[in-house]
């Protein structure tokens, strides 16, 4: 018999990022975690494939947040505005208030290659998806790789920026910004 | 005492590929790939870390061929300009004779979801790689690190490219076509 935990995936989650970054991610595991609210290793897995898969939860979704924007952007955008547009749809994703969340997590992940590594595969799948979508909007390759994996490294790095210490801007704002500095770069002429 | 194998680091190389194609790379051991050349796995493990290193030794080289590239370029280039000389540096690493081995070792990386991690983890490198030697160039950031990752894009859609089947063009002409059309993305005013 399942027993119902009230909010159980939740309080794993975060669980398992304090004690990610105050134990280290090797040192700790999926019975670590549960116990520490009071839960056993087997409901931990009800809800997570493994220790490393409490990072990337949600992932589908953020995939599905980029690619409806795609979707959802103005007929006759170019291939470049459609992912600008999906970029500022994305940002309901990330509101302020997850910030300081997204910092820890990101501490987690940058000091572990093997979670490194796994961050890069989920935003590659992030720009096969955006690339899929522009795709279906009649946009041809290699375009559609290409303005895919340009969105993809415009919100990179404005992540990076919007993680960063001090840093109080909205993520929507930082994107604009790095998205004008990528058209400035590309529109040189040789 | 350790004895000197002529040639043994390439041997171990062509086996592994040869192991990791036929019977897959989960399935073979680092003994395997030794004994099928007529050594010891401890032989193996003083050219390679483990057998995954097999498939990203030279990954320092291919690093430094795209630093080189930058640091080469002419002076006054644009951020650009300096990645898309180091891009064409950089086909001196794959001529055309060696597009049957890249071919071998991609399809063996594509199959694994851990290899293709580390894949995408050397091309972070790179990039990362790239915007240091244009920020020794004196570009600023997000500049330096924007062009880096256009830069590693190209390279990759133009690597697959050159990967396909029935392909014949060289990288280097392949790069340029997929420069043109970043360029083109990039320009289009909203």
């Amino acid at each position: 018999m399942v027993r119902w935990e009230p909010g159980a995936r939740e309080r794993l989650r975060n669980a398992a990022l304090d004690l990610y970054a105050t134990h280290g991610f090797e040192q700790t595991t999926a019975a670590d975690i549960a116990q520490s609210v009071g839960l056993t290793e087997r409901t931990f897995f009800r809800y997570f494939a493994d220790k490393r898969e409490v990072l990337f939860a949600g992932q589908e979704l953020f995939q599905e947040v980029f690619v409806a924007g795609v979707a959802a952007a103005p007929d006759g955008s170019s291939a470049l505005d459609a992912v600008s547009f999906a970029l500022q749809a994305a940002t309901s994703f990330f509101p302020d208030d997850r910030r300081a969340y997204s910092r820890q997590r990101n501490a987690i992940i940058v000091a572990n290659p093997g979670l490194h590594e796994r961050e890069l595969l989920k935003m590659a799948w992030l720009s096969q998806g955006i690339a899929e979508a522009l795709r279906g909007r009649g946009v041809g390759e290699p375009q559609a790789t290409l303005a895919a994996e340009t969105g993809v490294t415009v919100f990179g790095v404005a992540y990076r920026q919007w993680l960063a210490e001090g840093e109080e801007r909205s993520l929507g704002t930082i994107e604009a910004e790095v998205l004008g500095e990528v058209r400035a770069l590309s529109a040189i002429v040789r």
